[in-house]
């Protein structure tokens, strides 16, 4: 999907002062945007074509070979080679990341859909789960997952677990695809590192199933700067900890504020939710929002069987929290 | 292909002080360099999805509708959608860029190859020409090319134009898409303007082809300062100017310096050319300029029907140029 995702700040000529729109905590870090200065002579060559150095890097934090590393430009390219290495019936997690089915499309999957995993179609040979997911902030936990991987060696898992900073619950561990040979996991350091301009990400496999992977890639498609940023990155990962329980504590705290104001909130156990309108529509909400407030919300009705009422938003600190309160309050009022 | 490509920098710790490897001319911008530093605040934010903003400036400059234009990762992306938004037959200029072979077998398409454009196989409805061509320096004449074009109206012919600043022969402008609505043109910013490790690039054709290719693209291939840095070339090209006539003299000068020693050279009309050795392999002296001059060139021989006696140089400056005939010569000497 090439329009409708969040975070679509270039669309506007307007200052966004807070960006609720995108699944992670903005933060800035000033030693990485001095180490990107001190690499910019890195523009003038080629970049490895796998990014070999990182893919290393991120083999010994991780503690799998490297074999099992395939970096990727954000995990949606990761997601892109999947769907492209393998065919079949996908079965996918919905509401969630649009990306799973237009790249199942793409590559002519057939597709179905699940919002409760015992609902998987038996006929799958990949299952596609967003974990915690996108956009409803839905955690499966790793024994239920389990059971999914146990119930056909031969069928395909895939688990994006970009968002694993944002949850105090227990993620799979990448050596898991060790256990799991059918396991593929996907990470994004556009989200660990709250760096979506970079466009890093990575999956994990056995590597079997990255070498079938690996197969799809195309040279080069992470740049330089973006390879001295994510080494830099792991480098320094203390710097960029998110503290997730406060985040978490206000991300409850927006959703009891905003059921005062008559809006539904869905259960989360992470930083972001989905909300639904009690009226009009998350377009017309967004657009006042970023007017009168300069605030950017995720207007989610394009997900996946969700309508046009839905929106999302992340926590922030809490004075953008309470300016998104009052805003959304406004537009309560006078709509 | 992941491993095998010129400018492998990265694989070695020797400080490299002269790089002929790629086609390119090596020269620094300090003005891109530092627009680079004012916009580091931009990796904070995903960046538009089809990178529109230089989609739009990119159409300006080439006189097309934006619609005709796709910025891609580098042409190699446009080259791997191109094989993914269309199958057949597709016939390949050999020996050239390995990637339009790469991304062709990966798409399943029947291959076959050429060298004379009298020679393009009948069934093909592909037809890929790097113009000028790699590694040879070839150039094919727009009549030629103009033969090919109008031999079949529903063939596809892609040329791949990312030398075209370093030639002052007459290259197809961009708006001969609407002549030629079975043409499609790669662009390089990587090349034009001296950047492989930013990975920018694009392609020109018909709405109604673009429209095709469009359908296989992943969203945000391009990062945020691979954006900013294209914006700023387009508007500084002055500054990227190369001083082509110069550097085609001064790859007369290497290949007649060269032939004294008794290596075979080829003819080029650009300022890169392939080269034979009398005996031994580029490999061997690949190995010995880089540990013992601190020069890199291009092994060519995983070029499409070369072999290990083969490799590519491009001129840099002079005293550059001097240190690589000398180091070659001593090279020689001593194997």
């Amino acid at each position: 999907m090439i329009e409708g995702h969040g975070d679509d700040t270039y669309n506007y000529r307007q200052d966004i002062k807070s960006n609720f729109s995108t699944n992670i905590f903005c933060k800035k870090n000033i030693g990485l945007e001095n180490h990107l200065k001190a690499c910019l002579h890195t523009i003038y060559n080629y970049p490895s074509p796998d990014a070999s150095q990182l893919k290393n890097v991120i083999a010994d934090k991780e503690n799998v070979c490297n074999k099992s590393i395939i970096v990727t430009s954000g995990a949606v390219e990761a997601i892109y080679l999947i769907a492209s290495a393998f065919s079949g019936h996908s079965s996918i997690l919905s509401p969630s990341f649009s990306e799973y089915e237009d790249a199942c499309k793409m590559y002519g999957h057939n597709i179905s859909h699940f919002s409760d995993l015992v609902d998987v179609n038996p006929e799958a040979n990949l299952v596609w789960i967003c974990n915690p997911n996108n956009p409803t902030g839905k955690i499966f936990l790793c024994h239920e997952l389990e059971r999914i991987l146990n119930y056909d060696q031969n069928r395909l898992v895939i688990i994006d677990q970009a968002y694993e900073s944002y949850t105090s619950e227990k993620m799979f561990d990448s050596d898991s695809v060790i256990k799991y040979p059918n396991l593929i996991i996907l990470k994004s350091l556009t989200k660990k590192f709250s760096l979506p301009g970079m466009r890093i990400g990575y999956l994990v496999a056995h590597p079997d199933i990255s070498e079938r992977i690996k197969n799809r890639m195309m040279p080069w498609s992470v740049n330089s700067l973006a390879i001295e940023a994510a080494l830099y990155c792991f480098n320094h990962e203390i710097e960029f900890k998110v503290d997730t329980s406060t985040l978490i504590n206000e991300r409850c705290r927006i959703a009891k504020k905003l059921q005062e104001l008559g809006i539904t909130t869905f259960d989360s156990q992470t930083n972001f939710m989905l909300c639904r309108l009690p009226w009009s529509t998350a377009k017309s909400l967004k657009k006042y929002l970023i007017e009168k407030h300069g605030i950017l919300i995720r207007d989610a009705s394009n997900f996946h069987g969700l309508d046009e009422q839905y929106f999302r938003v992340a926590a922030q600190t809490t004075e953008e929290n309470d300016n998104l309160i009052k805003g959304i309050e406004s537009w309560l009022k006078q709509s």
